[in-house]
């Protein structure tokens, strides 16, 4: 277990990242932090799921005498690099009353009428749970930047926003961890080839998909000034190479994990009288 | 699996009441359908998680091509009864995101203000998941009877009013599984000294649940009253004996799956040209 929790203290400190980022130099089939193979991945990633569970368990009892701290990963992606499959195996070993996913998609009408944080802050994880969003708030700075969904001048204002928002967060109590899952535009191909293949996948296949491999340089561009101006001491950012699906499930849960540890989660002491309440009981 | 899908079927067949309900003849430590031990339970259980959750797979993905079907597991109980386990080891094997999870607890001042299914009725599962509600409607017509929270005349008039609802929610695309999980007087007071016994399981003990110990024999008679009047070939109820916890879990995962088998679902064909897309990608 020591040498386990050596890799992973070097898997979070590895993955992070800041400004003058530069993802087209991150090799995104790299096991940073991990020198073992699929198995050993796999393996480690089982062995450290019930901690999570019962840090998360901790957490929500925390919560419940009116600790107001939560967990939120906020995972973004191109298509296909994996967020489905992170929530699945890393998230799923959690206690499912522990957690709490938004998924953002293309914004309602509703939605579009506010402010583009509007719809985020109503998603935001109660006290004692693992908040995760499937895409985010970041989708303002990325998709409307590439895809001009919204201007220019709209798109550079929401930066700060961002910045000033995520410090709310981490102020009330929220533990932020940002992902970005990092595939190769070779590895998008190949996966969308398999979803063609696999009639049991044609309904995860969207022909737009394809249409968006177009922009893949425009959103790399748009991830790295987001990553530039948003990867901040209380809310940073990780990259994490994503073309190992196993190496990103292992990746993301030992960040996960150290932000749990990093909580000193214990139990709550009983605010009741113990002995009173065993009499009480057995009078019963 | 020939022989535990049998059992599995006697299992839902055993459990469904109606009209002329005896709690007190219920046999809270029996284990109606399933013939082995508690490791063979927990060996069925394993054995067919990984159904239940294929088969909410094909219908989230049948719900991304219009399928408005849902199924939603309501758990009702008396505290220490299992619901918490029933959702972490039954529903817990699903993917998370194909799950909506809604505790039910005292009703806020602006939920209060309004009808009582209001609150319900904004937790309903959306198309493709599997909806759990902790506690459901049926709080207000069991501690609202027994607590007198409301008039004996609100409580007459809600009955038929959950039978229509409930009937809205199966021809609107629901499967409605509804579950009393039925412990022993006795079972509960062991499982209540047991949470006094252990400091990690204080914060879940709550000295109120002994002062509600008082009122069992109306909690029993309120969930008679409730099952004989709402229990309908559209909603049944079940009532699964819940004081071997390996059964109960056993016993609701079967209940779910067989609710999902009901369903016939098969992977949506696709609605874009496989092989035009592969050429599109191709190209890219």
């Amino acid at each position: 277990m020591a040498d386990l929790d050596t890799a992973r203290s070097d898997i979070t400190r590895l993955l992070r990242v800041g400004s003058g980022v530069d993802l087209a130099k991150i090799d995104t089939s790299a096991t940073p932090g991990f020198d073992g193979d699929k198995a050993a991945g796999e393996a480690a990633l089982a062995a450290g799921a019930e901690e999570v569970a019962n840090l998360q368990e901790q957490l929500y009892a925390a919560s419940r005498l009116g600790d107001p701290r939560s967990v939120l990963l906020v995972l973004q992606a191109m298509d296909t690099a994996g967020k489905g499959g992170i929530v699945k195996h890393v998230v799923g070993s959690v206690d499912p009353q522990g957690v709490s996913i938004a998924a953002f998609k293309r914004p309602t009408p509703e939605e579009e009428a506010h402010d583009f944080l509007w719809r985020i802050r109503k998603r935001l994880p109660a006290p004692g749970l693992i908040g995760v969003f499937d895409r985010s708030h970041y989708e303002s700075v990325l998709i409307h930047r590439v895809r001009g969904l919204s201007t220019p001048e709209e798109v550079e204002g929401r930066y700060p926003m961002i910045v000033d928002f995520e410090k709310e967060l981490v102020a009330s109590g929220v533990t932020v961890v940002k992902v970005m899952l990092h595939i190769s535009r070779d590895e998008q191909k190949a996966r969308l080839g398999e979803r063609l293949e696999r009639p049991d996948k044609h309904w995860k296949y969207n022909p737009g998909d394809v249409d968006e491999r177009a922009f893949w340089d425009d959103y790399m561009d748009a991830y790295r000034v987001a990553i530039d101006r948003t990867s901040t001491d209380p809310a940073p950012w990780y990259v994490v190479p994503a073309d190992r699906k196993w190496y990103a499930r292992l990746a993301v849960h030992t960040l996960l994990l150290d932000a749990l540890r990093s909580l000193k989660l214990e139990w709550p002491v009983a605010e009741f009288d113990v002995e009173v309440e065993k009499k009480r009981l057995a009078a019963t």
